[in-house]
């Protein structure tokens, strides 16, 4: 793998794979795409680079959203902030950028560095730092290898920004969520300055062709008429976990986050049964109705419509939708202990422990 | 003038000058007391030097505390919070502070810069920016000067910073305030870096001298056993509002604000009225009990124990407690237009139009 170039014409596929692998959140990647594409217009594609092409020493900086996928739809984004995110902090390191890291590829923010990328020129590093989307900025790989989220930088469209130094990613996340929710509920961020050699250690490889593949799958097998559900459970090593409609939903926000749970009821082979779907932002815990966990966070829940297999979010879920769900597992890093501290079921709240969506899939068949 | 030093031992009559000019809030002084206290017995007394003294291409920087005073009482600053925000804004600003400022001359803030003054050495500029304390951080008389509250520096007792551009000081009170409420309800500042020319166009002159005067009269009165009340009435120009029982207290905590209101019943030959005194952090509105307002801020209401003459916060107001309030004038800044758009009755949500005191006392004895 020596990278590959990304056009305008392949950011639809990007946006289609980034739904897909945000686990139901991260916001509809479709703003971004929209950014992405007004930006390749103006100044060409992207290149996309391996990780092992990039030099130790050079400085590599992940760029943005952070807060409320629903407020960016509503309130777009002129295009400079994240911009003026990235020369903020580039003015307060006292040096210019390499490369530009994808923070996770699933969501909004797996189309956003595409805009940016075509904007500066910088080459966009193939891999990022969940291989999903997750609701808080400490929950990255980086963190794991003990990269510091800050110097970070937050802007706004008012023309507001700060640069914020804390003393754990933790602390980060607390103090960066308050200032975005001030601003208005969204912002653009440049964070995690990290070295070459640092993204090496931590960064999850190759996501970045993964979404574009998964893109690609899903347009294919939407031309000729097939659901892609199947196509996308082979390419990925994924598990078919429930095909249902929605019959019940609860939402609460709750800290400036979506939970809540829906219920599903079984259609096709699975009628009579009943699944639990909860959510933070994310899809993170399905059920039976007898409560046995069929996947759990870190590993992905992915939600296509049962009909058209378009990727489906949380916010879309509504009474009468038929979805499918299919499980994927998570990257190594984040079924280790550290991993789980970051971003397994009991930093959710809830009651389960992890257990591997393999190990899961075969429990509910015996 | 040509200003004057400030000794470990004058520090007690500081802080008895800045709780009087709290005007019930800000916080009580005597945790900045025993910081600058505690400092000067390291590094000696404290430079006060005339603003006319001042170069006009000279860095000054007011150094302060936001947030909640009751936070700060419970979890004491250690004392590098302060020098940490100043460094770092130094920092930022790539340039050494030559002198401080008082940010506000009522409350902790009065006493705090003293500390910081001892600490670095650097002279503190005999004047602050509102005469009195005032609960949000745009209300300043350096705002009416235009001068931008950022570049500002927050910085929390675990080691977590921010430097904030805001494109308003509005803005930057609502950025501010939502970081330092996740800071843990208080952080320590240094914000408005502003030229020696911008320091002398904006500061409200002379007023450490006043709070020192201020403080030496309490102490004074109360060793010849006289209330304090009539030789602060006679030295700074002020009135006789009334002496009355707290009879009733309504308080709710909105938006980080300590807001309220008091009923006092008249003692001695206001016998029979009743008072009605709201404050947000401070008091801010003075009523009799048909409505018609005595005080009204911008202007001055502040409280002393009707018994032991001491400054009486608005934390400390209980049922039973009987005090004698005294308005003051405020600095004729703070009674032009702009001065009243920034902390007049309206911005507070007082119904009453601004009158001056002197207008109202007359009115009120025909």
């Amino acid at each position: 793998m020596s990278g590959f170039t990304v056009t305008q014409e392949d950011m639809e596929a990007i946006a289609l794979g980034g739904a897909f692998l945000g686990t139901g959140g991260g916001g509809d990647p479709y703003i971004g795409k929209l950014m992405a594409e007004r930006a390749m217009r103006q100044s060409g594609p992207v290149t996309v680079i391996d990780p092992a092409d990039v030099p130790d020493d050079a400085l590599c900086v992940p760029v943005c959203m952070m807060g409320a996928p629903t407020v960016m739809l509503e309130k777009l984004p002129n295009g400079h902030e994240a911009l003026g995110a990235l020369a903020a902090l580039e003015a307060y390191l006292g040096r210019k950028a390499d490369y530009l890291i994808c923070i996770e590829a699933g969501g909004l923010n797996s189309t956003i560095p595409f805009a940016v990328s075509a904007a500066t020129g910088l080459p966009l590093i193939d891999g990022d730092g969940m291989g999903r989307a997750f609701p808080e900025l400490q929950m990255v790989s980086f963190t794991m290898h003990d990269v510091s989220a800050t110097p970070m930088v937050l802007a706004d469209d008012k023309g507001n920004s700060s640069v914020l130094n804390a003393i754990s990613n933790l602390w980060t996340e607390r103090l960066a969520r308050a200032q975005t929710v001030e601003m208005g509920g969204a912002a653009l961020v440049a964070l995690y300055p990290m070295s070459g050699a640092e993204m090496k250690r931590g960064i999850l490889r190759n996501t970045l062709g993964l979404v574009l593949e998964i893109g690609r799958a899903i347009q294919s097998e939407r031309r000729s008429n097939r659901h892609p559900g199947d196509a996308l459970i082979k390419r990925c090593g994924g598990y078919d976990l429930c095909t249902g409609r929605v019959v019940d939903i609860e939402r609460k926000t709750e800290g400036g986050f979506a939970r809540g749970r829906a219920i599903l009821r079984g259609l096709e082979d699975q009628q009579g049964k009943e699944f639990y779907l909860s959510f933070q932002n994310e899809f993170l815990c399905l059920e039976d109705d007898d409560g046995v966990p069929l996947a759990l966070t870190p590993d992905l829940i992915c939600a296509l419509d049962a009909d058209g297999g378009l990727p489906v979010t949380t916010e879309s879920l509504r009474f009468g939708l038929a979805i499918r769900l299919i499980g994927l597992p998570a990257d190594p890093q984040w079924r280790t202990d550290a991993g789980l501290d970051l971003a397994g079921p009991g930093y959710f709240g809830y009651a389960h422990a992890f257990s591997p969506i393999e190990d899961l899939t075969n429990a509910s068949k015996t």
